[in-house]
């Protein structure tokens, strides 16, 4: 990492060293407030994701404000979280491998700790870590309700697993994972509230499965921030898995909303610095591919629709300006990354400020948590 | 980061925890030595770039082999292999800004450091700063020649600049950078030679153009992993910045080589396990895009051309596989990254192995190094 630090608190943010990760601690606290807002009274609890943030000092917030813990989706991410404090986490991810079973075990003893299976070896491995370690663990079937990634059929694959797992204590039955990951990013309204409904269908079978069995279904855990307002409303979901929206990022802001959506505003940017000003049309900026992970897009330039942020190389970032005038060498802008999430997982610190000044640098501890 | 280690010297391969970036040591010895042997008496010199690795350990050992020293893209990069002993260091960027600009002034008296502009104004900053530190620093005039990032345009206007310089010690114009970016994925011989002998006639008219006004242009550095062929032949470049050439990776492996082209191994990989197995068309792997940059696409799976690695999401890779038979549950598979540069950034450690133990494990002491 940098031998020196972007910013101390105290620090004007125009003396912010750049590229640097920047969050807006007024926006950021009314996403915050906007999510606890929107779960209260309904009986459905929220369970942030922390693989956006990887920052305990964000998770002591969501705590803070109502939430029951957070969700990690490594090992080695979640032990950075209960090391911090978090009670209850879960694993929203397979967990194969002796080395990682085992660490989940240790973990076990010291906070609720949650996993999810999608295959009857990985029960096995738990159940037998677990009795030989003699821990207890919450374990989720995770069913495939649309995103054909992990997790099995819904119905009576599902209630199979659900059977397997009941019959293994310590492992518990906790009930199901149900996370539709492309319904996040559907642009309209209307596409997302489809592809949550077609996911609550693939609950309902799961759900009726497995209860027809004898056991009970306690949670449907699931959401992110695209679709949590459907999940929410659908009386099939208990908790939420949001994560982004304490950030929000382009891809995220490229939804359209509709009425009954909540906005989330921008709150996360990286600050960069013209370095080059090459020609009329052209400006390069500090911040390339190892300042802000482009696999969603790229980067736009906050509130400066005139400038568009071409391409980035390694070190790089090419913006194409209408007129010289736009941007001189050595002009700070601030960048919206294309997805929050990768681009968080490049930096050390949050650099947190409030108006024109730096107020608190947050360690990203579980950056590179990759185990 | 991990509180805990994915490997220990003298640990089998196979019990690599995942993800892990590896480093197969036979391939990465063979590609250094390659390289050494590429331009072994040809007057041209060799000045690896260090952002592809990060690394102080490859560093030394590239300049064992007889590099003069590394490029590095940020002084906070450069800092780390200042403090890792390398002698010479050249930042191929422009540095803007005051603390970046001191930290160069203070690197400058710890080892031979240069420094790129393109603009009258890097050229007063940076002279303003080592008059007052007293410091002497290697300064290069970056010219476009194709690329069209940063550079000012070849011939008069890469003079001024020069011109600029000398008239500024302890300033020193050291030469020109001329960087063809572009070339270096071009897929056919043909297009990278032509796109290099344009560069090759930029250069030409600057170094005219600097020459006629009594300056003396002793060195013109640039090239990378994909073209230096070209520039090594050129008779007009005199040092050569390829950097990948130790790792290799799938978007270089996809340049088709020609006679007189060198031939370089995948010698990185990223160890990735089989974690859910939901359908017989379908494996789903731990390493996504935190585990691997796909700015360059899709990473490839490493002799198995029966699997294609079809999508990456924060932490999963989907995998399609033509049988059920192909993969199984824990299965370890090598991935070759789409693009080193930005993937070996996303790690702490570079799990090096020969056969089938790991021998070392070497710090990416870079990492993250972005200002």
């Amino acid at each position: 990492m940098s031998p020196w630090k972007a910013a101390v608190p105290g620090a004007p943010l125009a003396s912010v060293d750049t590229p640097a990760l920047v969050l807006d601690l007024d926006a950021f606290e009314r996403n915050l407030q906007r999510m606890a807002a929107a779960v209260a009274g309904s009986g459905v609890r929220l369970r942030p994701h922390a693989k956006s943030h990887k920052c305990p000092e964000i998770a002591r917030r969501q705590v803070a404000l109502g939430a029951v813990g957070v969700c990690c989706q490594k090992v080695s991410e979640a032990a950075v979280f209960v090391e911090a404090g978090i009670a209850d986490v879960l694993v929203t991810n397979q967990v194969v491998g002796a080395a990682k079973v085992r660490h989940l075990m240790e973990l076990a003893r010291r906070a609720r700790l949650g996993v999810l299976v999608d295959h009857p070896l990985q029960v096995q491995a738990l159940a037998e870590a677990a009795q030989a370690q003699q821990v207890r663990l919450d374990v989720y079937v995770e069913v495939n309700v649309g995103a054909n990634r992990c997790g099995v059929a819904p119905g009576e694959a599902a209630a199979q697993l659900a059977r397997q797992i009941a019959a293994n204590p310590p492992l518990r039955f906790a009930g199901l994972q149900c996370y539709h990951g492309p319904a996040q990013h559907l642009r309209t309204r209307e596409a997302r509230a489809d592809a949550i409904a077609g996911a609550c269908a693939a609950v309902r079978d799961s759900v009726r499965a497995i209860e027809a069995g004898g056991l009970k279904v306690e949670r449907v855990t699931g959401a992110g921030t695209g679709s949590f307002v459907h999940e929410l409303a659908s009386g099939v979901f208990d908790e939420l898995q949001a994560g982004s929206y304490v950030f929000m990022d382009r891809d995220y802001g490229d939804n359209q909303l509709g009425a009954g959506d909540i906005a989330f505003e921008h709150a996360l940017f990286l600050r960069a610095t013209v370095m080059s000003r090459p020609t009329p049309e052209r400006a390069v900026v500090d911040a390339g591919l190892k300042a802000s992970s482009v696999d969603s897009g790229m980067p736009t330039v906050w509130q400066r629709p005139e400038l568009r942020y071409l391409k980035a190389a390694d070190e790089h970032g090419v913006i194409a300006t209408a007129a010289a005038a736009d941007l001189a060498l050595g002009d700070a802008v601030l960048l919206v990354p294309g997805h929050c999430d990768p681009t968080v997982n490049l930096y050390d610190e949050l650099i947190c400020f409030r108006g024109d000044t730096v107020e608190a640098v947050w360690p990203i501890a579980a950056r590179g948590a990759l185990l």
